[in-house]
């Protein structure tokens, strides 16, 4: 292994999750402790596309309390782009950028879409000869990177959603409507990982027998599920709903925003809206659901929430496991960097022992990218509406732990970088 | 004054806030102090559907845990209804259970629908000579009850929101899309105090002078705030919308459920469904600004998120203040039946001190019942979709504090009555 001297530059990608900063902040603080090798420590503004245009800022000029608060603030700091790089042009242009700051060691924080940007990346220098080690991080609520026992984001996320489902059915037991329909929608695109996390609001009555006025609190909501990998069909939901309200006061149902019918469609999407990566525009689903039951059966109310966009930023609700494991994430990809390796990203596997324990690997970025690791068939229960209990067993440890937020006036104190940019060497440059 | 000497009922109504079973545990507490008054302490489930039921819990055999966790536990520990009482026969029924069980003290925890309930009571125990004190518990979440400061319940609540918007808007800005904007949609019925606490989440950027890499996360979401006591005007709206825009890279709009346009329809509501009071069935208006603006503008992306009843049961980011005053409001409504006082509801003043304090007063509960403290008109901005900033520092204190919840495998642990019935003494009543 040949020691390489250069600047380090680091930079965020996708929708951003509780704890893409807690990557971040790992990176950074790994690469200050490698000063024979790493000389600068950069961030790229909103991905790839502030990559374009220069737009560097000085990571190791930020002051020590802003590094500590990032790993609990929501967000993406660095910003970040849903900007698909295809045009020969524009990986010229980053390599341009490159090799104008003496970037030797790039990290890219993002799911799939980015660790395919990566990939390509790396490729190029090595064909052309520029030495880079590209190592990426992994991020996304979804869950749904290939070979990574899990993905940093995952966790908080669906601790979130467990926590809302809990506090939720509290409200909907304490109304004492019969046949009243309770509707979650929650995120997750084509994967039902966050849907299914539902399910660890899941917990027995106990009753204490030496003292029975001591009970804890029993919940058996959701009563149903809706994965985007079971296609919906709206006979066979009406007909479950109608049997959990037999036996229930009311029936608790999360929908994830990717399922669709038989036919493909998604459930009260916005068909002619996508986004720049081509993927339609989802949102709906827990709207349609609502009125689908009030049609379907007299006098059974139903009311939908839809958490959008506030469960990928719910900080507050973080897991302390997700968030540690975001930073060795960042850490162990600077790490990599230094020892040489390239064209990969951290993984995280599970280790084989009986209390949870993880330690990280590499994949090639090449396997990583655009791949898309589905909700398990076998954890799919028997009436493809609920969520084997072996579910449980692999996501409770990732949503264990609480975070301590510092408060200021009622709300909790969030980092912003003080973002210097770095001098421009080169012409603009402009991305269509 | 003369001393009254029998049981205590409680109940609870309405929707749930995540400050009721504070109120309920300041209730039991107090009333445990009262050996010589109060012999028994009964709840009644569902509220007053569950007392014409004759469905009443022994509340003192209740463990002390237990009665430990209601004050952060979400829902309504007793149940609620929504059952307005209405017939002579079901007030007779009411004083039947209350003689059957010697129930002198009655403390019904509510909003305006259910202080009416009571004052109706405490009139016909009078008119038959039946000894008994009614003193009324507020709650609700949308701080829209005459006479005091404000409501146990709100605070939490605009506490969520404002921790919510913060997030979002660090997740929105973080995408570093121009032409986006997000869109929020909260409850608060015909009231905007919800709404309106969204601007809780404005701060300064601040930069320390000495240390200028040391930056504080400034916020100036939500742009935009509609108010149900404004109506909606689309091009007004847009014409908003498009001024944001010009300054900011995105538009950040709370919208509340009950906003209507001139006619009086609410926007994107099911005006075909309506609640138990006749009360429209609300909830499609953050969907409808969203297709609204995607329709009116070229090229800008709009995303709604809609808490729904998930924001009434957050007690994980409850307010300390509103917890420690709900808890207040439950004992002295005891207090002041011991004292001999009848058909009141306690209110909450603002002491006129510089720091935040408040006290208690008693109000008739003939003054509460049905009426509506709307969002001041002194505290719309000029613009009719913004607050005066005088609102912050009325609503800022009221959101103080933050609970430590207990967690039991990552999810709060929440409290549930073990809930031992009285013995029935009549016979079964039916209600329609």
């Amino acid at each position: 292994m040949s020691s390489l001297q250069g600047n380090l530059l680091v930079a965020q990608s996708g929708g951003p999750s509780p704890v893409i900063n807690a990557s971040l902040a790992g990176v950074i603080a790994e690469a200050l402790k490698h000063e024979d090798e790493i000389v600068e420590i950069y961030g790229g503004l909103n991905g790839i596309q502030g990559i374009l245009n220069e737009q560097l800022i000085d990571l190791a000029a930020e002051s020590q309390q802003t590094l500590r608060a990032l790993s609990h603030t929501p967000g993406a700091a660095l910003g970040t782009c849903r900007y698909k790089v295809k045009k020969q042009e524009d990986f010229d242009r980053i390599l341009q950028v490159f090799e104008a700051h003496n970037i030797r060691y790039f990290h890219y924080i993002g799911g799939n879409d980015s660790q395919d940007t990566a990939a390509k990346i790396d490729a190029l220098a090595k064909e052309r000869g520029y030495e880079l080690r590209v190592v990426g991080v992994p991020k996304t609520i979804d869950n749904d990177l290939p070979l990574t026992d899990h993905c940093p984001g995952f966790g908080s996320v669906a601790k979130h959603i467990g926590i809302t489902v809990r506090e939720l059915s509290l409200d909907n037991a304490a109304m004492g409507q019969n046949d009243f329909v309770s509707i979650l929608e929650v995120m997750g695109r084509n994967a039902g990982w966050l849907a299914a996390s539902s399910v660890l609001a899941h917990r027995k009555e106990k009753r204490d027998d030496r003292n029975p006025s001591n009970t804890h609190y029993g919940c058996n909501a959701p009563h149903i599920v809706l994965l985007p990998e079971v296609p919906f069909n709206a006979d066979n939901f009406i007909r479950r709903v109608e049997e959990v309200l037999k036996n229930n006061e009311h029936c608790f149902v999360v929908v994830s925003e990717g399922v669709q019918d038989a036919t493909g469609n998604y459930l009260g999407a916005d068909t002619t809206s996508t986004d720049s990566f081509g993927h339609a525009v989802l949102g709906g689903a827990g709207e349609y659901l609502r009125s689908l039951v009030e049609e379907r059966f007299d006098g059974v109310k139903a009311r939908s929430s839809k958490l959008g966009i506030t469960q990928r930023a719910a900080s507050h609700n973080a897991s302390k496991t997700d968030v540690d494991e975001a930073e060795l994430c960042g850490r162990e990809a600077v790490k990599a960097a230094i020892n040489g390796e390239s064209g990969k990203m951290v993984i995280l596997a599970r280790s084989e022992k009986e209390n949870y324990a993880v330690h990280t690997l590499l994949a090639p970025l090449n396997e990583i990218a655009n791949g898309v690791k589905v909700f398990p068939e076998k954890w799919i229960g028997e009436d493809r509406m609920s969520i084997h209990p072996d579910f449980i067993r692999y996501a409770l440890p990732l949503i264990q732990g609480e975070l301590q937020l510092p408060y200021d006036q009622g709300l909790p104190k969030y980092a912003q970088l003080s973002a210097n940019l770095v001098q421009r060497r080169l012409d603009k440059y402009v991305t269509v």
